[in-house]
Order: structure tokens, then sequence, then C-alpha cells
């Protein structure tokens, strides 16, 4: 017999080789249906492992986040099996899961595109009626190379693991080296869906063969597959690179270099309104901006810990052969630093607060690079803020109240907040010093629950030097993302010796950084608006904000073109189309590239002085004089 | 007897080995006194040289620009003379001039500052007054390392000459590895200064000994001498590095890495307020302001010409790893071009202004680098005017009407055109198509004249890739500087294949480049601004543009926190001095940052809503109502 226990503490006796399914049967019936697998201790098993040892035994149900991808990783199996039917000199890469859903790497000598999933996912439901049990089988290395040996992709993923205790999973005539866990039978998987091929080098390394990786996903029920369906194809409408480029927003070149988007007119007018926005709210607000390098030598950056724990992000060094080694910076942190050591500073001077929109780069893969969200080269929102211990929670505050405003002004209402910590156990990510850390998460913490925030908790999302806030929001696409982060920081001030001169003359004691983003990376922030705003920018954003449309061009230009005139005068961005085409042809395109005021002139306005309106997404139309018009518009810009 | 033609086409016959003194002495006698050398063909030669064959002879007297630099190269070697008396030990690396001078590198054992300055310079009195006749001798290789058998530094310097026909020059008791031409006599040194002496590397290698670099100067007239002196003083009264610190405007930090400026807050508002100024500008004039990458890959470059014709001024390519090869660029231009590569346009959308505030990349030689001036990292004020062939010269005169507005509002009234060509020698500077120059040089010429503009021609100065008309300026402490330039590209739209479609639909007409910069890059403009305003930024880009001073504290504070509140509502930047100090200090203080207003407030104002005004530089005061100041300041805001 061997002692299980539970969830809830308790422990029950069981003959060995029990599996979690029967441990579920034992309790109740209805709940061994919906059991897809178990924690073993801390290893992930599948509901039909024998448990030859006494252990703690967590249940996993099909409504526990992870089964879903135990679901999803089974799926990816039989995605590879229905292939191997089909195409029987098909070979194999990994096939792992990824967010929402999962892929499999595979090569097929005759070519292989999305004009083929239907045969496939009929293969694969067929292998789903087949109702085969999925067996987890022991091999050794010796073995497992004899079962793979017409794959020549299998076996050199088995070089990698010559002294892992390997195992394979097994259904029917199809079986595959795998760690698992998996389902217990190919029946449980009913409502799946593949949905992109793309080429992707084996091993993700450009020196070797190019695979095609087909990703799909898989649901537990009908109603989560076609929600999630449903999601895709808005994300699909609303992805900022379709709108960007209908819009001549931006575009990037392979040519140029990958993750490195070109700024059009158009939508460098939306950033650039987005910049003078934030950097004149914030010097208003006390932050002193400045203009720091880009680069810095390498030294810099193994003084501050980038290079130990943030080295993959960052680009190779240069080598001037004069001494200097410069990298590109991947933060504006030291930099800072080293602006707040460029003077002596009083205790009566904090918090000092240095902001600066500033460019980093960052080392991405080319393949997680997507128009502006995923970039190698970024304008940073930024600011750190150095203030005594006694001023922490006062500053928060202050960057909590600069947060909702802004957040306000651009419409963005549905966030939460979330006290990201270090993971202990992650000594490379995150820098070796227990004391210092724990002094900074319960100082966050504490702050936190002072303000009143409700905020949840996650392990191992801290910055390397600290822990922070992320104010995480729900677009129309994702649940939820990072768009702006309050850190506090005990590390850098340290590392770069930094100092105050305090009530007694003495210029001993440590200031603490706050390091702050509001709007993120002008990259990400627009690519979020343009899909927030389905490319209609409100019209303090907008890119035009007002189009003259003339009926009839000999007898109305004067008069537009006076329209144009004040509006430009008064700081408005406005364009005359005077173009030789019908008036509905210009409402339409108006509309299409979504301006929110398209004023209309012919007689009547000529002769009132007036212009008819047209909003956009708005069927109504308008009169306003001249002044009225301006009066209404003024409203509408920020400050 | 041999021939020689003189400078105004005259042949006349002497007998051989007559020297270019003679040639002046059988022409008149006061015309030899002021010969310094003469070119013999296209090779510079001293006053004392035999000409052994027929020549063209051109003399040159003491008052042409090349002879000064004879006389430094003889003031250099009496330097060295003079330190080879003084310091028997002393070992020698070269002695070259350098603009407004000369310098000799130079190992004393027992080390040298610039206190040894007089005792050096009277040794080179001496040696002046000694009238030492300068003998040139023809040496051989071996002879040579005979002769400088005592210094390791010439026998290094000796080997890189193997080959060559060695000379050296004679003046008494010392002698030196030269090419010359030198003056004839010592005696003919008599105004002359040691300025500086620094650190400097053996052939300019951070591998070899450090050696100090001795620099000084030399003129032949004392009046000339002392105005130069002035200048250098006026220089470093000026000194944009200098004021920089003062004023907390930025700092340089070795540690990060040598010419990457930190714009500290101050400096950071000016160059804020000129960027905002000049964009807004542009965009008032139809340009179309945009973002590129600052990085491309290589291949980029090896497409625009820059691989080929400024690779020696770009920083090395970083290998990403993944088939990019990305390198920091030198210039927009390729970007820009992709810009307007990335749509069809029209002969009617033409011209199509691509403006920037780009950052580029340039690697200068650490020891070239000085604060702001001479940076490796840079933003500039940049455009790409795409013009058809028949709207250069409009487009040229609407470049000149911004740029005469623009000077006209930073008040810079010194200045004249250059027309800049290329050297057709230097196949490596430029690229070589015969054709394309004479044409982009030919319409230049002709748009500047039927322009009416005054301009002199300078060969060897235009860009690799077309002629430019450079606006030099005269600061207060230099004669002449490009500070904006217009250049005409007929190349790049070739090698990027550029087209239109023009009237007969045709999409295969070729744009002409206008690239033109105004403001230069931001250090540059700035440091160059420094200088010129003495650090008296005027009101519009004052980093503080207003300080209110309270007399007392207690009793005036609540109405001088009201007078900032309505400053800043109103846009200005101002400051509240309210620290426990006299007034005479904060109102010294305030003038010491070279503030343009001081708003004192004591009982006075207080009861009458007014402020006393004290303007920087101004012993005067008066009082305003605050409506009043407002108009008052308002008017002193550009646009």
């Amino acid at each position: 017999m061997i002692k299980i226990t539970l969830k809830d503490g308790s422990i029950k006796e069981y003959k060995e080789n029990i599996t979690p399914y029967e441990i579920a049967l034992s309790i109740n019936e209805s709940l061994a249906k919906h059991v897809i697998g178990a924690y073993q201790d801390d290893e992930l098993i599948e509901a039909n492992r024998e448990i030859k040892v006494s252990s703690k035994i967590e249940l996993v149900k099909d409504t526990d986040p992870v089964a879903i991808e135990i679901l999803r990783h089974s799926t990816a199996h039989v995605l590879a099996q229905a292939i191997k039917r089909l195409y029987p000199n098909a070979l194999f890469g990994t096939g792992p899961n990824v967010e929402e859903g999962f892929y499999y790497d595979i090569f097929i000598s005759e070519g292989f595109s999305a004009e083929d999933f239907l045969k496939v996912e009929k293969e694969m439901e067929k292998i789903a009626k087949e109702a085969l049990p999925i067996v987890r089988e022991e091999v050794t290395y010796k073995k497992a190379k004899e079962l793979f040996k017409d794959d020549k992709f299998k076996l050199e993923i088995l070089e990698d693991h010559k002294d892992s205790n390997l195992t394979i999973y097994r259904q029917n005539e199809f079986y595959d080296l795998c760690k698992g866990p998996h389902l217990v039978n190919t029946s449980l998987i009913k409502h799946f869906k593949l949905l992109n091929v793309a080429g992707a080098y084996f091993k993700s390394d450009a020196k070797n063969q190019m695979l095609q990786r087909i990703y799909g996903t898989a649901f537990f029920t009908k109603k989560d597959l076609d929600d999630y369906l449903k999601i895709l194809l808005e994300r699909k409408e609303r992805d900022h690179r379709k709108i960007g480029k209908e819009l001549d927003l931006f575009f990037t070149s392979k040519e140029v270099g990958q993750g490195l988007p070109f700024w059009l007119p158009k939508g460098s007018t939306v950033r650039r309104v987005i910049e003078r926005y934030i950097v004149d709210k914030e010097i208003s607000l006390g932050y002193l901006h400045v203009y720091t390098p880009i680069l810095a030598n390498v030294d810099l950056y193994k003084k501050s810990g980038h290079w130990d724990h943030y080295h993959d992000s960052m680009f190779p060094p240069m080598d001037l052969g004069d001494g200097e080694m410069l990298v590109l910076r991947p933060m504006n942190c030291p930099h800072h630093m080293e602006i707040y050591k460029n003077s002596i500073h009083s205790y009566k001077e904090l918090p000092i607060r240095i902001a600066e929109l500033g460019m980093m780069h960052r080392y991405e893969k080319s393949g997680a690079l997507s128009g502006l969200q995923r970039v190698r080269e970024m304008t940073l929102n930024d600011a750190h803020v150095f203030v005594r211990f006694d001023q922490i929670e006062e500053e928060f505050k202050r960057t909590l109240d600069l947060l909702t405003s802004v957040y306000e002004d651009f419409e963005i209402k549905d966030y939460s907040f979330r006290l990201s910590l270090r993971d202990k156990n992650n000594k490379e990510k995150y820098f070796d010093d227990d004391k210092l850390w724990e002094k900074a998460e319960s100082e966050l913490r504490k702050v936190l629950t002072n303000y009143g925030l409700s905020f949840f908790e996650a392990v191992g999302e801290a910055a390397f030097y600290g822990p922070k806030l992320d104010v995480q929001v729900k677009t129309a696409t994702v649940m939820s993302e990072t768009l702006s982060t309050i850190q506090l920081d005990f590390l850098l001030p340290e590392r770069f010796d930094l100092t105050y001169v305090g009530e007694d003359g003495k210029n001993i004691y440590r200031p603490v950084v706050i390091h702050r983003g509001i709007v993120s990376t002008m990259e990400r922030f627009v690519a979020y608006l343009i899909e927030e705003y389905k490319g209609a920018f409100p019209f303090w954003l907008a890119p035009v904000q007002l189009k003259v449309l003339l009926v009839n061009n000999e007898f109305h230009k004067a008069y537009g073109e006076s329209v144009i005139e004040l509006l430009k005068e008064n700081g408005f961005r406005a364009e005359l189309d005077d173009r030789e085409e019908k008036l509905g042809y210009k409402i339409r395109e108006s509309q299409t590239l979504k301006i929110p005021y398209s004023l209309i002139i012919g007689d009547n306005e000529v002769t009132s002085k007036t212009v008819n309106i047209r909003l956009y997404g708005n069927q109504n139309q308008y009169s306003l004089s001249l002044d009225d018009l301006l009066a209404e518009i003024k409203k509408l810009n920020k400050k």
C-alpha cells in the first residue's frame, strides 16, 4: 500500500500502481470524467500513470489552466499521426505547445500549404474517432535510435538527449519521442483547428534545413473553440500591420532590416503628438527631461548587471579599435544613473525625476518580430525617480495619479495591477541578494496595500534588478498585456554607489530608484492604439483631423482654402481635397481614411460662411459657423 | 641655361641651378625680400632650392596662404632644436603642421609641462637670433639610419619610408628627417608662441608609447600673432564646453564613451525648443516628417555607395547571427530613398519633401572629439526633397528662403555661400561618373547664378554623391564654418532606381534629390549657439526664461507662486527662488545663470499686483503689471 496526500491535506491509502483516474473514481464518478492528469509532487503526469510510491497528488481537471496544455500537446501528436498516414515519407522536428495552441515542425518532400488543412483535419477527426489509447513507454537510447532510424531529424534531436531518461508515447501505429504527459485516449480530442503554416528552420538555426511549421489549437468545448476563432477574426481585422498599411502609418523593409520599422508621415504625426503630450505632461509634473547617448562601453553594463542578466537581449558590441567597446543600450537605466552622479545632491532636492524619450535596442529572434508590436529598435517613455526611502510611498502615489490621468486621456479603461516578483530559483535571470530582494518586495507590497490598490501577484515577472508593479491592460484581442510599469530598485543605487547629502551634511545616504514607464515604447503603444481604435484615432491624435471637401473646385476653392488656412493657423491638421472627383467619392475616401471631421463646402457654405460637417462613422450632418467649429474642436485637443 | 615660365606666362632663361630667391631678385629686390618659397610645377620648394631643369615657377610670398605653413613647419624644427639643447636625451616623434599652427611629439624622460614653455621659447628666440641657415640634404636610407641611431622613434618612422627619396633639413647642430620645404634661415622666425601640451600616442596608436605633444603657432607679423592670441582668449571664454559646464547644459563621460554627450535638463530644454521650432516650421512649409531606423543592413550602404566612399567614418557592423549584418547609419539618405520607394508617385505629387530629426553615428578619431562640437552620435535636421528636373530651381529658392528665415530667428547674420565641387583626381572620395558630375555641377551653378546669389567655389568639398551649396558662417572664434548645406544629387536616384509616373502614365521618370540641412546637427548647432550667445540665450531659447525672486519668503511667497503659476499656464519656463538667501545674492546668481528675466517681488509688487523686472546684462529696472508682462514676453517667443 502507498499513502496519497490529496490537495485538501487528507491522506488516503491505496494499492500500489493506482492511477490518478482511479483515485478520482474512488472519490466520485463525475470527478473522474473530468480528470485529465495530476501533479505527483511537482511533476505533471497523465491520468493513467501508475503511482508507485507514497506521494502528494493534486488532480488536474479539464477546467484547470494546465489541462488545456495536455490536450493541445496530444492534439499535436494526432496532427503528426495524421500527417504520417497521409504522407508516409514525412519527417518530424519538434511539436511543442505555444501560447494559445501548438505547432509541429514537419518535412514533407512534396510541399504543404494551408490548402491541405482540410484533408489533414479530416484524418485527425478519424484518429480521434478511432479512440486510440495513448500509452507511455520508457525506452533506452539504443532502442529509441532504432525506433526513429528513418527520421534524420528525430535522430538529431535524440543526440541532445543521450543521457536522459527517454520516453515515447504511442497511439496505435504512431509513436513519438516525448516527455508528456498526454491524454489517455485520442477520443478526448474533439474541438481543434489547424490555423497556419510557415517555414521554420530545424532547431531555429538558419544553417539547418527549412521545415514547415503547422500551427493549430484545441479546446475542451465547442464554445471555447468558436469564441477563440471569433477573437482570431477580430485580431485579423484590427491587426495593426493591416491597418498600418491601409492608413499609410508605417512599413518595414526586409532589405533594411527586420524589426526596424519606418514611420510614414501619418504614423509619425500620431507618434509626435503622443511624444509631445507625454513630455509636456511630465515636465509640468516636475520631471527633468534629458537626452542621453544610446551607446555605452560594455563595462557600464557589466557594472549595472545587464551584462550578466540581460545579455541575450543585447546587440553585439562594436570594437572601435581605440579602446572603446561600445554596445547599443537595451535600457536607459545606467545612463540615468550617470546623470544623477554628475552632481552632488542634497536630501532637500529629492525626489529628482529624470525622464527621457530614449531610443534602445533589444535583440529579439526574427521569428518574434511583428510590425510595431515586437521590434528591435524602440523609443521608450522612461523615467527614473531618485527618492529617499521615506518618499517611496508618496512618489508611488504621484506616479499612479499620472498613470490614471494618461489612461483617461487615451480612453484606456480595462486594466488591472500585477505585482511582479522574482523567481527565487532563477539565479540566472535575477541578481542574487536575498536580503535586498526581500526588502524591495515587502516595501512594494506595503506601498500598494497602503494605497488600497487591488492587485494580483506573479512570480518570475520581476525585472532582474527589482520587483515591479505592472499595469495589465485587456485589449480587443488579448486578455492581458503589460502597458505600464513602476519598479522599485535598491540594486542599481548600490552598483553605481549613488548618494545624497543628508541633514547632517554627510554625502553617504543611498537613494532608492523608482523606474517607471507610462506609455511604454512609442512602437508598442501606437500598435496598441491602432488595434484599440481600429485605426479611427480620436480627434487629438488623428494624422489628419479635418478634411475640406469641395463640391465644385471652381466655385468653392477660394473659400475652402481660407478655411484650411484658418484651421492651420489655429494649430489643426487639415487637408483640402480639391481633386476632380465626385463629392460622394471624396466623402467615402475621407471615411475610409477614418478622418474625424469631413467639412463639405458648397454654395450654401460659401454664402453663409459656414461648413457642413460629417463626423467619422456618423451618417448625420450638421452646419457650424467657423467660430463655432473652432470652439468645438479646440475642446477636443488635449492640452 | 634653363627656361623658367613665370605665373604671368612669361618665359625667361636662367643659368642652371638658379634659386627662386634669385629669380625674384632678378625681377626686383623688394619682391625678393618677401619670397618664402615657390611652386616648381606642382611641387612646393624652398626659396634657396636649386632649379635644375626648365620649369613653371610660381613664387610664394609671405602673404600667400601657403607661406605661413612653411614658417610654422620651420618653427616646429626650431622647437625641436631648442628641446634638444635643453633636454639632450629627448627623443622625437613627428612634428607636422595643423590648422592654425604646428605640434611636435617629444619624449622627455624627466617629464614636460606648460610651465616649461618660457624656457623653451627663450631658447627658440636664441636659435632665431643665431640666424642659422637651414639646409636641405638628400640622404640614403642607410645614412639616415646612422644619423638617427640614437632615436628609436625616428628609426621606427624611417622603417615606413625605406623606399622613399629621403631628405633631412639641417640647421647647425640640429637635423631632422623631413620632406620640407623650409625657410632658408632661422632668423625669419620672429613671432611664435607655444600654446599647449598634451599626451599623444606615438603614431596615434594606443598600443604605442605615450609622447608629449607640444602645440605652438607662428606668424609673419607681431600684429597677426597678437590678434590670434586675442581670438584664443575669446575662444576660451566662449568655449561651449566651459559654458556648458557652468550652465549645466551637458557633459561627457569617459566611462560611458568618448564623443557621446549627455544633455542635462537645461541643455535638453534648449535642444527641445530648437527641435520643435524647426519641425513645426518645416511641416508648415509642406515637409513630411518621418522617423526611420538608425540601423540598416550593410548591403543598403553598398547600394548607396557609402560603403565605398564613406566607410572610414562608419561604425563597425554588427552580426546578429541570423543573416542580418547591421550597421549604424552615418547619414539618413538611404532610409529616405526607401520611404520614397514605398509607394508609387505621380509627377503631380512632386516635390515630395521627406524630413527627419534623425540620429546618426559617425566614427571620428578620439583626438578629434570635442564637447558637442565633434561627436560620434548626433541628431541631424535633415530633409530630402524629391523633385522633377524642372522643379530644381524653384525648390532651391524655397530652401534658401527657409534658410534665411531660420537664420533671422537665430540672429545669424554673418554668412557667405560656398559652391563645393568634387576633386576630379580623388577617385576614392567621389563616385566615378564624369557625365553625372558635370550635369549636377553645371545645373547647380546655373541655379545659383539665376538666383543672383554671390558665392565662391571650393574644389574637393562636395559630398561623395554630388555638389553642394554650403552656407559658411563666421563665428566669434572661427573665420568660417559650414552650418547649412543644400546638395544636388543625381546619383542616389539612379542607385535606388527611383521613378515617378509622368503625364504619359509611364512610371519611368527619374526624380532628382535635393539633400538639405538647415540647422545641421542638434549637437553642433547648440555648440555654435552657446559660443555665439556666450551662454546668454535669447528669451525664446533660454532654459529658464524667468526667475521670480522673493524679497521675503514669508510675506511674498503666495503672490510669487501665483505669478509662477500664471507664467507656466501661458507656456513659459519660470522658476521660483524661495531659498533663504539675501536678495542681492539671488539677483547675482540669476545674472550668473544668464536668465533673461529676473522678476523681483517685494511689498510694492504684492500690493500693486506687479513685478519689478531686471533684464539680463542690464542694470536698469522697470515695473509691469502681469498682463503687460505677458504681452511683452509673448512677443519674444517664436511661433
